[in-house]
């Protein structure tokens, strides 16, 4: 039974995320029908991980099984049609029957787009989270710095998470700016629940004098009622997604 | 009475076109809506062009006036919960009562998005024209120069428009290639109807050797037939307006 690995990008503003839900349209739902449709099998796909309502991807790897085979490196064009405009196959390829997307995954990097600006702009809509009041980029880059390495981000989680282990390693972390946009791209080899969204608006809340207390104290607390808001989901991106 | 200079940026993906029709959604009489209410007046907004249904505005300028004072500054701000999330006003200022933002208009701006895959992607949908075949961008700019300069463009114009010359000035012409996006953009001193996506699609047939003549011979022969097809509008914008 041939399983294949997919890649796929998209736009996350119509989905209530990946993962599949009862009467709810997510990525993973929607891809299952076309897979099914194309191989007309039931097909359920695994993806790399979750991703929330309305976060986007720039490139999501899952895996899948199918009876019969199909030639991976033509699948794309033939799944982009049974797709909605939202969401592209890039590349297929046949896996190694023990590939998992999930847990074979060795990092990722996501990427924080904010349009900082007083005023909206269309091209940026559910594209960007918008921060009207004006950021000191060089300070953000500066604090943010303090991610870097392997810590304990109990305090950089969304509650109610249940997992064995909050300990995660960021390799790399860069604040870009161009013109009103304003992107932080972190890669590490996991993240939590909602981790990258609340370091983002950490930074932004710290940024404009909130009282929170310096990054590396909010690490040492590990508890999440020490970091700032979660900011925005339409500002997340799923970047790339690494396997050994 | 005050006159107005706006600028605003659009999408133009739901809209048909700049230019107030009957029975169809444009960007000017959805402006003219909204600024009928923030002035509680009827008001009536002047194009710096028309564009077509699809076509884009990074910036696009107009004028109107207005029987009520108002701080032009402060203007933005409170238009853009009126209008909807496809179109926003930038900035605006008092200009002088005989400003005109279509006869002032002295140049502007276009660019031509080509989204240069054999695979569509969502963040390109409706935002660039998708070409399948990989494009020679060098021959492309190459043959692009041919339109530098003074020209009478009758070739490059829709059948149908009814203007008193055709002659026209291409100040600078540029190709950019940024992965799978190339970018055509036209700087001049005026345009045609349809001007830009006929150059646009005449360089992307010549480029799959269809059989069409060089382009300086296709300008001399001032007659819409010899050039290659209207590029699709989602692939242009209108990036700059300029005045003296």
């Amino acid at each position: 039974m041939p399983r294949f690995r997919l890649k796929l990008a998209f736009l996350g503003t119509d989905f209530h995320g990946w993962q599949v839900q009862q009467n709810a349209r997510t990525v993973q739902g929607t891809l299952n029908e076309a897979l099914s449709r194309l191989f007309e099998e039931p097909i359920s796909a695994v993806g790399c991980s979750r991703t929330d309502a309305g976060v986007h991807a720039e490139e999501f790897v899952c895996h899948f099984d199918a009876a019969k085979s199909f030639p991976a490196e033509r699948l794309p064009m033939a799944l982009n049609p049974l797709l909605p405009d939202s969401v592209a196959a890039l590349s297929c390829e046949e896996a190694e029957s023990g590939f998992h997307a999930r847990f074979d995954c060795t990092g990722k990097i996501y990427r924080y787009d904010i349009f900082n600006s007083p005023l909206r702009h269309p091209f940026y809509e559910n594209r960007a989270a918008r921060i009207p009041r004006k950021l000191d980029v060089e300070k953000m880059r500066r604090e943010a710095q303090a991610f870097l390495g392997e810590h304990d981000f109990s305090s950089f989680m969304a509650a109610g998470s249940d997992i064995k282990s909050t300990v995660r390693t960021v390799f790399s972390l860069d604040l870009q700016q161009k013109g009103d946009l304003v992107s932080l791209t972190v890669a590490g080899n996991g993240f939590l629940y909602h981790m990258v969204r609340i370091m983002a608006g950490t930074l932004i809340e710290r940024n404009f004098g909130k009282d929170l207390l310096p990054i590396p104290e909010i690490l040492a607390k590990k508890d999440r009622n020490f970091a700032g808001v979660t900011a925005p989901a339409c500002g997340l991106y799923l970047q790339n997604v690494f396997y050994e």
